[in-house]
């Protein structure tokens, strides 16, 4: 959500499901709408009602412009003013980050807003699903809303103020004396702690579920995870040890510095933790390692990394060798991923089973390595959650 | 403040005082450090001893590259392995938007973070002042710090979802009876809600004072004053409409939801307005028409606007015509501006004090129309606050 634009857009697009019967190929500039992540007055990109995304970029002095969007890259033409522009195939539904190609440079489109995801700000473009299919992620005017809290704390494992977001519950506000069962959710590689609630509409999907009772209330915390950039970048750096400090940072700095500043449950009973991607895998990295603290783990498109060879009742300790032991102790194992996007999830799932560990296993139809599948994924894994 | 490298870095930065006094012109490269804004693992942009920023971009494709920081463009020259660089002059202390201008065509950074600035999203980077310069807006681990919460409100002026940010002080926390007076805080044309945390770091500014008690505990609302664009650009709008809808939104909206929402006060003796540029503009248009709703009033570097011959006695329905009147109802007015930018706050000071109005002027040495200007604007205005 930018400037308010999410909920009447969304509303908006949905002309299209009449409009189309009747349209034809030359009609999409008039039905086609403005992205709900432009900048203010921006009328491009726009997506059409066959779900392309209809690109413009002004370059008069630029002699090769492309856009750059779910892993293609399409060759735009420019017009006797300079004006680049290309209609891209029909996108999967969601959130999409996107570049242009500007003589050979990535950049983001000055007409979007700016997301951090690939390393680095990009720009980002949403293909809308029907308002009834993006009800769940979608501002409801009708019923309360939680709030989403930016905090400076002092890291004492890296010696500087670290920031993260906090979502609290409605009621937070107004039941001053209650107290509420942490989520700590991450994002994955490339990606910050801004991801879960400006991509990932983390906070229109929690006053949803708080709202019908479908959740518990909760309180969310979103960190760095120190793995922001893509991987091998840092000097000396092993894939095993890619985002591995942030466990330290997350047991001895975060939760200690929620503890003390929210009201929140403090057993293991009442935290939680999930992450998507790279914070799926250090999810399983740092709650599998410390199930003294974690009772809800959930992981979306994330992996848990084998070794050729490796049966899953070696991994982590053998943690998942005494099946009994583990299904007593976690009280929700949550693995989810997109049918498109092929990260292994599925197979996980089968390696649990056959281990007899206890376990949801979620497949978010026709998606791919991207944000839909993750606010699908959190959708699901939000009613699992604290339960006893 | 991004990731936490905020506090570090400025402390390192000096660490050149006393290496300049051996150093050379080569041996800034051993001595320049990485912007506080760089992505996460980004070396370049770099700040010298000198102040000057050193710009730095892989392109070995495009024929023509500049930075352009300052209102100044700089040529870029290109290596053998195609990487382009280049040392500006000595740089104005503070945050500045920049971009490189790739074959013509005006792009972000893409080793920088990104600020909502010049009517679309820029690149940002900090020249550092001296720690003690810089303390009063950096964070400070040994104080209670306060947090900065979005939410989002329905608006029934435009029927639509909108967002805000609310800062609340760390006491907010704690003590859960009390009430807090408000201010309103506005960022300025081409910008958005975002910009007086993320480029303004308010709430080290409000921590720190509250913290020493030099100013009152309070909460500060910050919205999208509908001028975030460059003027002219929405469709037949003139000068006199540009933001204008703010006022509506502001009053109906804005303030009924931050008071529904929060423990705040709502009589006017505890509610204040400011806002820096077209801000400080929108300011004075809603609050000078309003002085029932609002009695302490700030505009840095934002103007009145008047008309060839017009008096100060003429504007706002003649608000400043009866000088007594005036006095008892205003407890603060507060006008500031940078001493290199020429906005004409020292006139209407001039002005104003010729029309027996009590108002306190500040002029912030050497700063132009940038963010640090209005940090110390800021600074100086809290302090004036709901001391009734």
């Amino acid at each position: 959500m930018k400037r308010g634009k999410w909920n009447s857009r969304i509303v908006w697009a949905f002309v299209w499901g009449t409009i189309t019967v009747c349209g034809t190929q030359n009609s999409w500039s008039q039905t086609a709408i403005s992205s709900i992540y432009n900048v203010p007055m921006a009328e491009y990109p726009k997506v059409d009602e066959q779900r392309r995304a209809l690109f413009r970029l002004y370059a008069p002095e630029a002699y090769d412009v492309k856009a750059d969007i779910c892993g293609k890259k399409y060759p735009m033409t420019k017009d006797n003013n300079g004006m680049w522009t290309v209609t891209t195939d029909p996108l999967v539904v969601g959130f999409h980050y996107y570049f242009f190609i500007v003589d050979g440079v990535q950049v983001t489109d000055p007409a979007s807003d700016c997301f951090y995801g690939c390393g680095r700000m990009a720009s980002g473009i949403e293909v809308p699903e029907s308002p009834e299919e993006a009800a769940y992620y979608t501002f409801n005017k009708s019923i309360a809303h939680g709030q989403v809290r930016e905090c400076q704390y002092y890291s004492e494992v890296e010696g500087q103020v670290r920031r993260c977001f906090v979502y609290t519950p409605a009621e937070y506000e107004t039941s001053p004396k209650s107290k509420y069962p942490v989520l700590y959710l991450q994002h994955g590689m490339g990606e910050d702690e801004r991801g879960w609630h400006e991509q990932g509409h983390m906070a229109n999907i929690l006053d949803g579920q708080i709202a019908s009772g479908k959740c518990k209330p909760m309180i969310v915390v979103m960190d760095y995870g120190d793995c922001g950039y893509i991987h091998g970048t840092k000097k000396g750096e092993t894939r095993d040890e890619f985002g591995a400090s942030f466990g330290n940072i997350l047991l001895r700095d975060i939760i200690p510095f929620v503890e003390k500043t929210f009201r929140v449950k403090t057993d293991r009973d009442h935290r939680a933790m999930a992450g998507l991607s790279w914070g799926g895998h250090q999810t399983f990295q740092i709650t599998l390692t410390h199930l003294d603290q974690f009772a809800h783990i959930g992981a979306f498109s994330g992996a848990i990394l084998m070794a050729p060879g490796q049966n899953i009742t070696d991994v982590y300790g053998g943690v998942f060798s005494d099946a009994d032991k583990f299904n007593k102790q976690v009280h929700t194992l949550f693995l989810g991923q997109g049918t498109e996007e092929g990260m292994g999830c599925d197979r996980m799932s089968q390696s649990l089973k056959e281990a007899g560990i206890n376990h949801v296993y979620y497949a978010s139809p026709g998606t791919h390595h991207e944000w839909l599948t993750w606010r699908r994924c959190l959708n699901e894994f939000l009613p699992l959650l604290f339960k006893q």
